[in-house]
């Protein structure tokens, strides 16, 4: 399946141009892959001007980027890298039809739950696998990412153990300068990445626009953090994900060398963009209502969140 | 113990001079009690310009004002009416012992819980009766009431039943033109109103500025409501004060009534001032861990508006 460096046998898309799609994309093309960026606001600008990546590892741009307006100019791909948010999900049923033939794989790099069920629901459980990204880049402007700290992607297949095209990608993925591992079970590796998001993300956004290092100093919001994280830990559990409860020490020591980092949801809330909502909060809210477990401080994070965001994007 | 119409030997203590001190303070003074009220901001102006009382029942305006900057210029009362915020009753045990004598009570009319037990340790328990108000009232400036809506007192003995004093106390409210009826249980009657505090009080600041109708409007914030309304009715039968569950969906009509109000909290919130926390929300959070109760709305309500309205004093 895979190609020898440069060859232009196997051919991707990326579906989603931010910080993600631009970043991954941006290090897979500069390794001599075949990439075709489907783009919306920086389309003209990457056109004219190319992608420029300004990374801890090493600045480096692109010339001559293959972008386009949309997939039908693209066509059928080998992989497609689903990196769009979660909130437009939508857009994809029209998206990625033009992008597939048989045997196409669809990997998401997005947030949160549901994204891998919603797209095997439309195009098929064989062709997706999922992948988590531990990294801090953002899109400072127009054809610009920024990369400042890790930048890990842990792979795994959707409702199935790892197959020979799952070692094949990390193996592509690793060679373009991306740390990648394969992951046995991607449904635990989600639940143990909410164990973080859903308290963090989230309290960022509830407590009014605070950093992690804030959460961290208020007493209150750590206790409510600790509180989310074993609701998190315990509706696992239920759905047979067990992640152990020291899980919780760990994470918050993780925490203390973040130093003032602002969650990407926070990000996207002072933007004023949407915030992945349901994918972060309300798909494991509605699991845990379907399960009959009593989460009420996941359910008010949940609508509190809901409810400001919606608010702020409005305004 | 009552005395007849304008006559003197029954000394009044109005301790906080804020919109509920002063209002009803105005009204009893109004019908001639001797009213003495203890001011801090606004002394030199209600001294020089009295108080004025713009209510929806008739304006009235009181001049000599029996107003003082220390306890010990009012001396020894009959009657005691507590109307600080219950943030500041540390300052209670200074302020309060001048006034006392044998007999003396101590009303307060403060929100929330917590209130009469603090006094109760201080000054003895039998002493102690509460009010909870029912009123919009404002104060718009120095000196000046602004008085919106209602005005009921409900009256009732700290962990007794009424008494003689109890029934003579709503009858001179009655006469100075301040509804009031007595309870039988003050404790259940904290709780109930509580039903409606803790949701709206809470979420209109935790929910970013919002008043009783964006709650209603938002089926979010709505349905968090009702779960936070269902914790406390649960948490109260704990703790033997049982409140039907019919009691939500009069509380949602009650507040379908009350157009675009602003909770008393939201409005101290808005006007940088310190919201009562612990008496609203941390109070009956503490009793609900002390019972092994799991509130998990009520905690992550209570943690999030305390994080929230302290950033925001500091600010």
């Amino acid at each position: 399946m895979m190609h020898p460096r440069g060859a232009k046998e196997f051919r991707i898309a990326i579906v989603g141009a931010g910080a993600v799609g631009c970043y991954y994309g941006s290090r897979l093309a500069a390794n001599g892959h075949d990439v075709h960026f489907l783009m919306r606001s920086d389309y003209a600008h990457v056109r004219d001007h190319g992608l420029r990546v300004k990374s801890r590892d090493g600045n480096f741009h692109l010339d001559n980027v293959n972008c386009y307006r949309t997939p039908a100019e693209i066509g059928p791909c080998d992989l497609v890298i689903v990196a769009i948010k979660a909130t437009a999900n939508g857009a994809l049923k029209t998206l990625l039809p033009p992008l597939l033939k048989p045997g196409t794989m669809v990997l998401t790099l997005q947030n949160g739950l549901g994204n891998e069920s919603f797209l095997s629901e439309h195009f098929g459980a064989e062709r997706i696998l999922g992948g988590l990204c531990f990294v801090c880049i953002n899109r400072t402007a127009p054809g610009v990412i920024e990369h400042t700290a890790q930048g890990l992607i842990s792979l795994g297949e959707y409702q199935r153990s790892p197959m020979t095209r799952t070692h094949q990608l990390q193996q592509m993925l690793v060679e373009s300068g991306i740390p990648s591992q394969v992951v046995s079970d991607l449904a635990l590796e989600r639940w143990r990445k909410l164990v973080w998001n859903i308290p963090f993300n989230g309290l960022s956004i509830a407590a009014g626009g605070v950093d992690v290092s804030e959460i961290l100093r208020d007493p209150g919001l750590l206790q409510l953090a600790r509180g989310l994280m074993q609701e998190v830990i315990d509706l696992a559990a239920r759905l047979e994900c067990p992640i152990p409860a020291d899980f919780i020490d760990e994470n918050m020591e993780r925490t203390c060398g973040m130093g003032r980092y602002q969650p990407s949801s926070l990000i996207d809330f002072l933007a004023g963009r949407a915030v992945e909502v349901e994918a972060i909060w309300g798909e494991p809210h509605r699991l845990a209502v379907a399960n009959g477990l009593n989460c009420g401080r996941l359910e008010a994070l949940y609508l509190l969140v809901k409810a400001v965001s919606e608010r702020n994007c409005r305004s």
